[in-house]
This record gives structure tokens, C-alpha cells and sequence, in this order.
């Protein structure tokens, strides 16, 4: 069932997307198309499930929360293009295709990514997305730039990279991932709850509460994969954080124990939804697919 | 009258700006560091100084627009060190101090500039900054993404790489400035305008054109600084432009033809102010100093 909601999820984000990606000019021809490259890439879409997901449990239409999907996934793409640079983590593949700055060049690459930043404040406010009121769409943008922020995301990938050969405890390990992908995370639940225009606080807390698990239990089950699956499988280097010595939750606490954190962090988001009813049936799919995936 | 001016909206945009470096945790020291090298750095707070001076146009006080002068200074900031980068100008000083990729790193520049765009948007509706209605703070913030977007500022930047060594045109080389530099000089009077909570749309419209026309003249004098000065004047090396082939104003139209290009777009910006009384005193000031200015 989650398969079935994430093609519907991934079709309606992309066509939102898609119309975001027109130069206004030919002079901006190749900056679009690079950004257009960076974003328009198979992703998986997780984080625009998440919104729809959450607009969906708290009784909306999925569609009033595109523009929440396309910001989300905008400040996904954007962290994923400055993340592979060469000062950064230097790769040259991003699921199994060439990186942006590949593709592209490393000034190019650096500008798309610059680009999609701002490109998701614009859309999480399109007119077209959204017939919100405007306190509630400011709560969005305060969110938005909160989660991508120093304080966030941001700040997460600067924790990870002067991580780098340190040995982390378990605490210091999770402050970073909280930082570097839950922000995000929880964000996508959150924007996509106020886009209903019904979420009340208690149902906000709730889903945070959710987003925390989910996003710790993917990160987990990430760093698992990371051990476990062949390159062919995950379109990057088996082991790859392991070669780079970055702290992983197996090399932490070892392989059977990440496995067992895994699904107690899918119980406690599954716990966390039990005031909602079967309109939040795919947020409970998505934290069970999140420890049940191979890649 | 203008350097007092500028004096006072340095210290009062310094002042605002200073509250958000505080690292919400030792883990993100660094990162908050970098931001704070990278915007408390002595600038001249160009953007901020026509934010407040645009809000005390249509009569309010310049403090009204403390959240547009922080968000503008932070985009123009952010994008200086980014613009700084190996793979963008190169640059080893700015305002003759190590750039902020010298001073710490290179992913460390990346992260930082990320950052601070992010934390533009939050300063723009930080709740102590501001107490306008939403919807006039949801108009700020589309007009900064669209001004610091790929279809404004970040198109310029592109623009203008994929520009050099090339024979650029009047046209050309105008539509690069009006991205490259433009975008933010509209938006930062637009922003403070809107900030003062009393902006028509007449308003709007003529402190566009004047926007548009100093910030044009603002880009001229710059390049007509750059084939006079010397380098300690500037902070940076003179002819820097021309020795990288870069189009400029005087390499297209010759010298004396740019500094009477320059005048006539000041007119044009002063032109635009007739319809404002003596509260748009430091706005013509402005104009008048673009032009004048030796560095």
C-alpha cells in the first residue's frame, strides 16, 4: 500500500516541481536546467510523502499541501547539490547518475543549489499551491527557515563534518542526525499538518513527536543499509561512511542492536499516532516501511 | 548628511544583526562564528541603509524596517561568500580580510552562506523585528525569494560567469546587473517601503525606478573605481575586473562615457523622488553619493 501512495505522492510533487523549473530568459537557460537536474532525478520523494501524508491525516485533500511538498523537497535537493561539491563529501554520483557539479560545473553546481533555496521559499508560497491564510502560511515560511537553517539542517551537516574520526557517543551521534535530517523531517510533517488548516496544537505535538522517530528510525536504518547492501542495490559505495570513518549507529552499537533501535523507534512514531484514525493510515505505512526497506 | 546617516543605519542594522550569531549550541560554534566573520565584517550596509531610508520615506521610523535591513544584508552577505569560493571568483580577501573560506574552510564557507540565506528569511519575520500584518509580511518574503532566486540574484551570478571573456553588449551587460546586483537594491527599498506598513502602490512603483536607477549607477561607478583606484583604497586589486576579462561599463563605453552614464541614471533616480516631501531626504542623498563616492 505505501508503494501505491508513494507513486501517487512522487507523480503529484513532480508535476508541481516540474513547472518551477522554466527559465523566465535563455540567459538563465543553463542555471534552470541545472537546477532542474539537481531536483528532477527519481528521488524517492520522502519528504513530500510526509507532507501529504500529514495534510491527508488531519482530514485535507493531499493537494493543499504542494506547496509544503515542493519546499521540502527543494531544500532537500539543494543540501544534496552542496553536500556531493568536492570541499564537502566529494562524490560523483547521486543515485547512480553524475552529480550536479559533474554534470555541470562546481560554480554552477554551487548556484543551483543557492537557487533552489530561495525557489522553495517561492513555491511554499505560490499562489497556485495554497489558498491558506496568511498567518498560518507565515507559520509555514518560519518553520521552513528554521528547519533549513543553522539552527537545522544546516547546522547538522556542519556538526557531521567536524565529526569526521571523532568518536561520537550515542547522544552526540543523534544530536547531529536530529540536525542534519530530522529538522528536515519534522518540518515536512509539520508544514504539511498546517496546510490542512485544521492542525491543532495537540495534533502538531503529536506529529512531532512522530517526525523525531521516523526520522532518527531512517537514519538508522540507513547507516544499517550502509553495511549491509551492495553498491549495485543503494547507487553509491557499499560502506562508503564506514571508509570515511564517519560515525554510523552500527559501528556505535553494533549491527543487532541498531536493528532492535530501528523498531523502537517505529513503535514510539506508531505510538504517537494513536489519537489520529485511519486517514493517518500512511504515516503508520511509511514508519513500517522505513525499518522494512532494502534501500 | 549621508555619512551620518549611513553611520547611524550601520549601527542600528550592526545592532539587530549581532542577535542572531549567538550559537543555540557548543556543537554549532564554529558555523555561528563563520556566519558572524561573514557579516560583521565592517561593511558599508548599502542594502540596510536603503531599507530604513525607503520605511522613513513614507514616514515611519527606520526601525520599523530592522527585519528587511537584516534579511538584505544577510542575502548580500551570503552571497559574497559564496561568490568568494575557489570555484567562483577565487577570492583571499575581502574588505582586505581573509575571505571566509581562508579564515575557516571551504565546506565550511559553503555551510555558512547556506545559513545565512536561510536565516535571511527568519530575520524578516523575526516577531521582535516587526509588528505588521501578515499579509504584508508574506509580500516581504516573496519579494526576497524572488529577489534572491534564481529568476534575481543567483540568475545574475550565473550570468555573469557564463559571461566572462565574452563581448557583452549595453543590453547584455544590463540585464546581468539587474540580476546580479539590481534584484537586491529593488528589494531592499521595496521591503523597507512595505516595512513602513503605508506603501501604495504608486510608492511602489516610483521607488522601483529609483532602485533600479541607482543600482545601475551604483554598479557603473563601481567599475569606474575599479580601473581608478589603487588597491589600498578598495581592499581589493585594482583592475581586477578588467585583468579577468570581466565586461565592465568603461571597457564597453569608454570612460568618460560611463562617469556621464553614471550621472544621468542618478538623475532618473532623483526624477523618481518628486512625488516624496524632505522624509525621502536621505534617499536622494544616496543617489547624489553613489556617484560622488571615491571607494
Amino acid at each position: 500500500m505505501i508503494d501505491a501512495y508513494q507513486t501517487s505522492s512522487q507523480a503529484r510533487v513532480n508535476a508541481a516541481l516540474e513547472r518551477l523549473f522554466v527559465a523566465p530568459a535563455p540567459e538563465l537557460a543553463r542555471l534552470y536546467e541545472a537546477m532542474r537536474y539537481s531536483v528532477m532525478n527519481g528521488g524517492k520523494r520522502v519528504r513530500p510523502l510526509l507532507a501529504y501524508a500529514a495534510c491527508e491525516a488531519l482530514g485535507a485533500a493531499p493537494e493543499q499541501a504542494n506547496g509544503a511538498a515542493c519546499a521540502v523537497e527543494l531544500i532537500h535537493a539543494y543540501s544534496l547539490v552542496h553536500d556531493d561539491l568536492p570541499a564537502m563529501d566529494d562524490d560523483d554520483l547521486r543515485r547512480g547518475q553524475p552529480t550536479t557539479h559533474k554534470a555541470f560545473d562546481e560554480a554552477c553546481a554551487i548556484l543551483a543549489g543557492d537557487g533552489l533555496q530561495s525557489l522553495a521559499f517561492s513555491a511554499l508560497l505560490d499562489p497556485t499551491l495554497t489558498t491558506l491564510d496568511a498567518e498560518t502560511r507565515l507559520r509555514m515560511v518560519n518553520g521552513l527557515a528554521f528547519a533549513a537553517g543553522p539552527a537545522g539542517m544546516v547546522g547538522g551537516q556542519a556538526i557531521d563534518l567536524g565529526s569526521v574520526g571523532l568518536k561520537l557517543d550515542q547522544a552526540a551521534l543523534e544530536y547531529m542526525h536530529r540536525h542534519k535530517t530530522g529538522a528536515l523531517i519534522e518540518a515536512s510533517v509539520q508544514l504539511g499538518a498546517l496546510a490542512s488548516g485544521q492542525a491543532t496544537d495537540n495534533n502538531l505535538q503529536a506529529l512531532s513527536v512522530y517526525a523525531r522517530a521516523i526520522g532518527l528510525a531512517f537514519q538508522v536504518q540507513d547507516d544499517i543499509l550502509d553495511v549491509e547492501s551492495d553498491t549495485a542495490t543503494l547507487g553509491k559505495r557499499q560502506g562508503a561512511d564506514i571508509a570515511r570513518d564517519k560515525p554510523t549507529y552500527p559501528a556505535l552499537m553494533g549491527l543487532e542492536r541498531a536493528k532492535s533501535y530501528a523498531l523502537e523507534l517505529r513503535d514510539q512514531a506508531l505510538n504517537a499516532l494513536r489519537p489520529f484514525d485511519a486517514a493517518a493510515e500512511p504515516l503508520r505505512e511509511l514508519a513500517r516501511y522505513i525499518v522494512d526497506r532494502r534501500h
